[in-house]
């Protein structure tokens, strides 16, 4: 799916909404472990079925796939075939894999998630640099989703590192020259590899102070929005900072949506949960003339 | 595999050589593509029967098999099984998965390659910070394998990132305090995580002039070292540089053994390109008394 007709998609379903397809087994409801052949497709299927009048883009996690093997891998296929093929379609789908590797493994990587399967776009981690990332830049109408700033605790550990000198001297008085966080230095050059119809990056709700300005660095590039919910962000406050013209943002709910209940209605909430997230933003999509 | 018998078993095999096991469909040899059920599978199977006597360790590439799908996972499962009850085992084996991500999705990376597959450790990315990498520290006798500093172009990308100020300062011919690189600083966090039982850096060959500080920053985990050979690196070199009393090494070949020959022959040709490297490696670990 390419730029245009995810930005169409978005104004006509009044949604930004991407769900995050992370079925745990532990927290998937026991009758569906009992009762269904593949557990985990089962849930998926039901899910889907729910939530895809809301939702503009899916985001399976391949770890909880992984975590069953190959039969689990067989349930991710399953999955992306059935929203691919569904009736109330189409939707964008993002491989959450955050696959990075050298060139002649990351081409294996896009043909995994890009041929063999027919993922739009696959989250990619940019740590290896520039080889790691552009083999999934030559597929038309496919995305690599780089890893700019992410939503949980570690992301201070390196992505938000700055070196210490101009912070001391800014303690002692002494104004300095402006110097970059790690974060924005991927930014930085990431963007040059690739375009606005061909790369995204992930920018995480809980760091609501940095997204202002990760829209400077990057102004027409989509964002994927993890974080909001049960991680801590707040979705008027993102949208009102991450948006652009073009809608430009895709805010994931995973848990808040999959595990609305743990019984046998889980897809009826799952749908509610979804139904609400899309209210909110078709206000802000409102607020903000689009 | 815990350290003490991993260092064991380099003694007695007289090698600290690990096969890299990247089974690129378009480099099988064309008579297995059309006798073998499982292509993918055979190969790695002829290589390890192969290799086997002068290797500690093997690390299949999951991209490899991922491009396959399920059934590529599927041939993944079959080789790790197959290595683990192999007669001439036991074998040191990692899953080079390079994965990274938060929390509860680690927890499910961990799984795959622990639990539903029984690998002895598995590449991860440090880019995401703690909480992604402690998950995989929870079992006993496994590791996780930090990227440090990687063997390809993109390294010089973010990992050996180091701000500008002091550089200039040092061209004014103004000395200034030392300044980390990113991967001194990633190195320098991460050894914090875990210890010399559960976690080993990947070292690039490729990068020879930072070896020795390395071997400084960690004196006492095992490095897996990639880029020897194809990629440039030099094996009498890199040892010198990064090992330890206890070997504290594990140099990893892949395309010079696996595609040594592209030929009916390709597993016997493997085997010599293994021995040879590994005679290499004795005389190394008895120039060093070892």
């Amino acid at each position: 799916m390419n730029r245009k007709e995810l930005t169409a998609l978005m104004r006509r379903k009044r949604s930004f909404l991407c769900v995050g397809i992370d079925p745990d087994f532990e927290r998937i409801p026991k009758h569906l472990k009992i009762t269904a052949d593949d557990p985990l497709f089962e849930f998926n299927r039901r899910i889907i079925d729910a939530t895809i009048e809301y939702a503009v883009a899916y985001k399976p996690n391949t770890s909880f796939f992984e975590a069953h093997g190959s039969k689990g891998w067989h349930s991710l296929e399953k999955t992306i075939t059935y929203i691919k093929d569904h009736p109330k379609g189409p939707v964008f789908t993002i491989a959450d894999a955050k696959r990075g590797d050298i060139g002649n493994t990351a081409k294996q990587y896009a043909r995994a998630f890009f041929e063999q399967m027919p993922f739009d776009a696959i989250t990619v981690n940019p740590y290896m640099g520039h080889d790691c990332v552009q083999p999934f830049l030559q597929f038309k109408d496919k995305w690599a989703i780089v890893l700019g700033i992410t939503s949980n605790p570690g992301a201070m550990d390196f992505q938000m590192l700055q070196p210490q000198l101009p912070l001391l001297l800014e303690k002692m008085g002494i104004k300095t020259v402006y110097w970059k966080k790690l974060y924005e230095t991927v930014i930085g050059q990431s963007i040059n590899w690739g375009n606005v119809d061909n790369m995204m990056f992930v920018v995480g709700a809980t760091h609501s102070d940095q997204v202002s300005h990760i829209r400077e660095l990057a102004p027409n590039h989509f964002f994927l929005i993890p974080g909001v919910g049960a991680q801590g962000g707040k979705l008027e406050d993102i949208a009102a900072k991450a948006m652009n013209k073009e809608v430009g943002i895709l805010v994931n709910a995973s848990r808040s949506i999959i595990y609305a209940s743990s019984g046998e209605d889980f897809d009826v909430q799952a749908g509610k949960a979804a139904k609400a997230l899309q209210g909110q933003m078709d206000a802000i999509l409102k607020q903000h003339q689009l």
